[in-house]
């Protein structure tokens, strides 16, 4: 019999998890568990009603399906259990569990059931954006070193602002956690009884860095009154490197898998980073775009580079031995599925039913017979906000151009373009920061089903750029640190190596079109720093007029 | 028997004729019809294929829709000829015909029935956009003194730039053309065989004004080589007054029309203005806005006043005795309608059909439920340009603040919006000019259908504004024309005193509302003038941009 691996990826609305089978790369089985109580954003199932940028998650989702889908997917692959030599876990992040002192989910408690700030907080949750003003505000203010690992920003999705989140609604919650921790951390703790943190998580969410640890108790208290006291207590202390193993199954994880007692288990990685190693791409230079509902930009190198409007670079977060930086965009699936929902006509809606094709389809077929600029519209991406690299969650939409003549697909098209215009300042901040890439690849299922936005892409870009093949980038890249835990390979740049997938093609840029997406681009930035950098504030204002006003609705 | 008089209003579309019973002042009969030709923006009839921004018609519809409507709308009277002291017709502006000297409009001829410039040129046809600014240019180096009549602008909608098009680009068929004329002076000279010009058109689309008359040969020729030499013989000499017979019925008008031979037929007024009289509006002060796919504000005034951004002003242009300003935004309805047409989602194309209403119907039912400011979504109304009061043909539309929960009527709502924040903006400028409005009635079938809207303007201006009950404002005010011309009245004044429909309704400023549309209009005043005033060039530049492609793509 082979060796396997298993590997699961926790994800937004569900999870899943792959057993790979570790001679041929190939996956031998996997699954998938819908969580049912999805994300909650309006209100707790007891029926509390939830603060307007709430989204909350219930841990029992997390456990339940850690245990369905391992089992269903070690069951599929016909493995037996003594031929899985280690697993892995990937989970979003920061995705903020408060567990009390037997590692157990506050919610959990029959005292807390009815408490938001008990529940784990969803990455996407956003009910911490002035916790996250203030911690920016007062480490500007007092020059604090960490922030430059941040590219100079703080995101109210990290794990400093939604605790103190909860420190300043929920009290009671604050004092009674002994440890928040990431849902990756979690999760190892339930399969091996032990409390430690994966470093990907401490470096990239909890302003962690090897040379100054956390920042300290004066400038957490500087944040705000009392915060410091405790606040570094509960931080996770031991930290774990990926691909090393947290601990060893228990009988607890045991009975909850399937998979034998003492089974290694790889420390908790960030979902998108998994990708990396699963796309072959775990070596320096090689930046991975994986594109989801949102885009998250990954690249690792051999220095140190503490760049403006990156979402963080931690040693050792993805490789050990080398710096990884992140950046992203705060949406991209996610805002071309708002276009095919808000921005369509009757006859488009008709024609996709009677053709039997989506809405996606369609207007991609449409949009990609027109010619770049013919439309003449163009957009900002920034319908979730902007994270990299303006770091302002508050920016908004903006489209301009359309006339009486524009159509849906000029719409969609110029939200593709937006998207791909976006990435590619990120794209350019990196190197006038010092970071080249010698390779771009794509990763998920964006790109695996859309040969012309890909090919928009590498236009922009003036660069090639490969397709990764892997449809589970996060449980395959989790199968792979759970192989190095388990000493399959020696090194999780050996596992990438030797099974990450290789690219299925490659996109080479159309000079024609990169001539007019040049000019195009020029226009971008020039709206992307008038409204991004201070020329205006309109997008802030009019969050502020709407905040007030969805008040007055009350 | 009563007195009565016919009014033919003509459209964009189609063509009305009214007769109005003028002792009830109760329309009598009515009758539409739709030009068989439409507009003409891809091809002639024969197959020629126009140019990018060309919008055409062809005459025979007009002549067609006068014999057509007139007679049915007064066989649907009862009214016998001999009760019908007059008739009155007003026209889109400018709606510029190349006539020979027997005042038949070149494109009959068969030499040029495959020739664009000989037929009608739409008050929308763009065509002559390079023309405008090359007059615009030439006046400002010359310091002509026209310009300060127009608000400092010119638009490519006007008479001169449609004419120098054709100069440039058809010579034969310009130095064939007798005289280039309005499509309103077209009619009453067929009906007449008078060959003469409404004031209003001279006014307020050929740089006619009483002080000076037209521009001098000189400007002409400094705007392009030659222009001067003829230009001036081609343009109309003898100028009627609003009410003032344009003439007389003749024989042929007699038989086109049905009405008796001698009857006077008032000299054409724009659509638009027709209106005032039809509302109950010619005395100073008195503001209307006619709301329809776009939107034209009059108000009448007694003293000169050149302010800058207007579309003009002309004395004796509507009102004999006052000076009638006339300013305007490009799209309203057209851009309600283009959201209805490119902003929905499936759900909603399938409600508005399960409800059998229309998806203007759902989207105002739906957005009338929010607060105002609660999306958090502003827009620049500028889909088809902005004509006042920055007079710039080039802009494009902006829309901002979307985020991936902004729903369809939002969108919606924001352009609703838009469009009173544009309104109120043309408002203030002409107050800050020194012309105050006593009134502001709204008029048009969207005011009518849609009290929300209305409510709306009513909040942005902070201004109370009536609502004219007026369903054909055209043909309506033609009428009362007509029979001005045909001394049933001793003045348009008098006419619309008397049988000027009162308004049916008043909305009252909310004050809750107002205040955060002031807040919101601070942020459209801003946008409005980085984008309409210098800050970007970004449209002027995405619109040179697709110009470029759409090139590249033939």
């Amino acid at each position: 019999m082979g060796k396997y691996a298993v590997g699961i990826d926790f994800g937004t609305l569900s999870c899943r998890a792959v057993v790979l089978d570790l001679e041929t790369g190939a996956e031998a089985g996997s699954a998938e568990y819908v969580y049912p109580h999805g994300v909650m954003e309006r209100r707790l199932p007891c029926g509390t009603v939830l603060g307007k940028d709430f989204a909350l998650q219930d841990p029992r989702d997390y456990v339940e399906g850690l245990s369905e889908s391992v089992k269903s997917a070690v069951s599929a692959s016909g493995a037996s259990a003594s031929d899985i030599i280690g697993m892995g876990v990937d989970f979003t992040s920061s995705t903020v569990l408060a567990l009390k002192k037997d590692g157990a989910p506050l919610c959990f408690d029959e005292k807390y059931k009815s408490r938001p700030h008990a529940y784990a907080k969803l990455w996407k949750h956003h009910g911490a954006a002035r916790e996250a003003d203030m911690f920016l505000k007062t480490a500007k203010e007092r020059g604090e070193r960490f922030l430059g690992y941040y590219g100079g920003g703080i995101s109210p999705e990290w794990m400093l602002p939604k605790m103190l989140e909860t420190f300043i609604n929920d009290r009671d919650a604050y004092d009674e956690t002994d440890v928040f921790a990431e849902g990756g951390d979690y999760i190892t703790r339930l399969l091996t009884g032990e409390k430690n943190a994966g470093k990907a998580g401490v470096g990239f969410k909890s302003f962690y860095n090897d040379e100054d640890g956390y920042p300290s108790k004066e400038y957490f208290s500087a944040v705000y009154p009392g915060f410091g006291d405790t606040v570094l207590e509960k931080l996770p202390r031991v930290i774990k490197l990926p691909g090393e193993a947290a601990g060893y199954m228990n009988k607890e994880g045991s009975a909850l898998t399937g998979l034998r007692e003492g089974t290694p288990v790889a420390s908790f990685v960030l979902d998108a980073h998994a990708a990396l190693p699963a796309s072959g791409a775990a070596g320096p230079g090689k930046m991975l775009l994986i594109m989801g509902t949102s885009t998250v930009q990954v690249i690792s190198c051999e220095k140190n580079k503490l760049i403006p409007g990156i979402s963080g670079i931690v040693k050792d977060g993805i490789v050990p031995g080398l710096y990884s930086i992140e950046t992203g965009q705060s949406s991209t699936g996610d805002l071309y599925d708002w276009f095919t929902k808000n921005c369509v006509s009757g006859e488009y809606v008709s024609e996709a039913e009677s053709r039997g094709i989506s809405l996606h389809s369609l207007l991609t077929e449409k949009c990609s017979r027109l010619s770049p600029g013919a439309s003449g519209i163009l957009a900002l991406d920034w319908w979730n906000g902007n994270r990299s690299v303006l770091q302002r969650a508050e920016m908004s939409g903006l489209m301009i151009g359309m006339t009486l003549t524009t159509a849906p697909e000029e719409m969609y098209r110029a939200a593709l373009e937006a998207t791909a215009f976006g990435s590619r300042i990120i794209f350019e901040n990196l190197e006038n920061g010092g970071v080249q890439a010698s390779e771009i690849i794509a990763s998920g299922g964006i790109p695996l089903k859309n040969p012309f936005l890909v090919q928009m892409y590498s236009d922009v870009f003036k660069r090639p750029i490969s397709v990764s093949p892997v449809k589970q980038p996060g449980a395959f890249g989790s199968a792979l640190y759970g192989a190095v835990a388990g000493g399959y390979f020696p090194s999780i740049t050996e596992a990438s190596d030797k099974l990450g997938a290789r690219p299925v093609k490659t996109y080479y840029p159309n000079a024609e079109n990169s001539k007019i997406y040049d000019l195009l681009f020029d226009e971008y930035v020039k709206l992307h720093d008038y409204f991004g950098r201070g020329g205006s504030e309109v997008m802030r204002r009019l969050r502020e007029i709407s905040a007030d006003c969805a008040k007055g609705e009350k």
